[in-house]
């Protein structure tokens, strides 16, 4: 199977804590590399990942509070400092480019690559990223300030051809293609071989949603129906649901029903608060609801399937 | 003897490396906390040291290169999560307020402190800070761009009395300011009792000097004589001398030659490049000229003596 997975680099929420870095994470599909979220320290947890800084040609920002973004501009400083010269492209609400040009302008006015910046309206369901083999579109989350999602999703592949099967009914090799994409083969003495018998079927597209930061947020529900890995705001127990109210983030319960709802396979918590010394609590109360859950934590890899 | 220490947080270069973050440190002097630079991730040191955010008052930033303020902004929104209250000053090249009072505008609007901004001229020496206790000038080095160092002087103290002798001659209590402050008391039968005999001497006064980023420069010899401590650039080994050239920064070697040229008592070195896996060739480069050196680390504290 094709290589999609999950690398987590911060997953604390914005006050300082011992146990985690701000919201950083990289997704990995088919060895295109995506930064989502961009906390201060980024840079460093790259380093330590092992991930190389070149293969990263997209960073995502889901909103523009400082623990998801106050780390890009040293990423891009020593994107720099590290000889790169292709384009390096930035998703995010559209507002970001009124400080980060300027940013860019007194501290990096040197760089040897384009910053394109591609703005997104936080509001509304967009396609921000699309080529063959993917698609990102974003989630509209409830948040304190306009604030978004991402959703990965895989695109249906081709099936495997039956090699064995091929041979026997002897498909000659230029056909192959065809008859991945769905073609059956027709003999010369006119005999018609559906696609069913000389192929295995294709392993179903995978997707990924990231929905950090967010209140509770039913009406994303119909957008993530059967997503194969969740990655959902935790910020609080549910013991500390009135504080969740008040600083529009979600409890480990809360992550859970929405996981539960879309029919998710899997799902990962994160962006915790500093106040909890054991997060075991909170993936307890996730589990209660839905038992296939993971805390989040700098440096796991999750695989997406 | 009070209290005067500096405590690494980085003292890495630009380049992301695994072993060092970049440019900071907290100089206390008598409880009294100075952050000398901000790189990205100074936040995260600082609460991995378990210095108090709150006792911080005076952020001094040499010069206006990422890896010595990018954790500024971070810095002050979280001085802002943290519920502080009392004003924030920050000493930095004057240019820098062009940039951080936009970064303020967009991304701190809502913090309940002052920040109030204090420019200086890298290229001058200026007093940048005083009180009964110490003055705080810049050093004004060379490196690619503007950039100062900082002077941290101790104001003389006034000398300990000697309780006993002080007994024995009857000097009444409200008297011993004066005395410890250099005067002579006169007994009742005239007889005069020099300073001298009543008191021990003060603990001279101590100095600190942060040298970062700059190449070899022997004009600010004269500003250093006989500082306590010097923090020095020590960015490449003397078999790297171009590389330092290129950069604008200096070797082990020429940092061992400014401490002794300046009569110091100590050298920390610090500011060391991602090349070298191993820093103690930057020690012993240094030890050869100037024997009492240490190589900084995070979470080192180094004592002012």
């Amino acid at each position: 199977m094709e290589k999609f997975e999950v690398t987590i680099l911060g997953c604390g929420s914005a006050t300082p804590s011992h146990r985690h870095y701000t919201s950083s994470q990289v997704v990995n599909i088919r060895e295109k590399l995506f930064m989502v979220d961009c906390g201060e320290g980024t840079q460093i947890q790259i380093r330590r990942s092992r991930i190389a800084f070149a293969k990263i040609n997209h960073i995502l920002i889901s909103h523009l509070h400082g623990d998801h973004c106050f780390g890009l501009i040293g990423m891009l400083s020593s994107f720099g400092l590290l000889g790169r010269t292709a384009p390096l492209y930035i998703h995010a609400p559209a507002d970001m480019w009124n400080i980060l040009e300027k940013e860019l302008a007194f501290y990096c006015s040197e760089l040897e690559f384009e910053v394109v910046f591609q703005g997104f309206d936080p509001a509304v369901i967009q396609t921000i990223y699309e080529d063959r083999s993917v698609r990102i579109d974003t989630i509209p989350l409830k948040h304190r300030i306009p604030c978004a999602g991402f959703l990965f999703l895989e695109k249906p592949v081709a099936d495997h051809l039956n090699r064995e099967m091929a041979d026997f009914y002897k498909v000659p090799q230029w056909d192959f293609g065809r008859i991945k994409d769905g073609g059956d083969f027709t003999m010369p003495d006119g005999t018609v071989i559906p696609h069913s018998r000389l192929t295995y079927p294709a392993d179903p597209p995978r997707s990924y949603a990231y929905c950090c930061d967010t209140e509770y947020n039913p009406e994303m529900i119909n957008q993530l129906k059967g997503v194969n890995l969740i990655y959902h705001d935790c910020t609080y127990s549910v013991n500390d649901v009135e504080r969740a109210r008040l600083h529009h983030h979600s409890t480990a319960v809360e992550a859970a029903k929405t996981a539960l709802a879309a029919g998710a396979s899997h799902l990962a918590l994160g962006h915790f608060s500093a106040r909890y010394d054991d997060e075991s609590i909170l993936l307890r109360e996730a589990q209660e609801i839905f038992p296939d859950t993971v805390l989040s934590k700098e440096g796991l890899t999750i695989p997406v399937n």
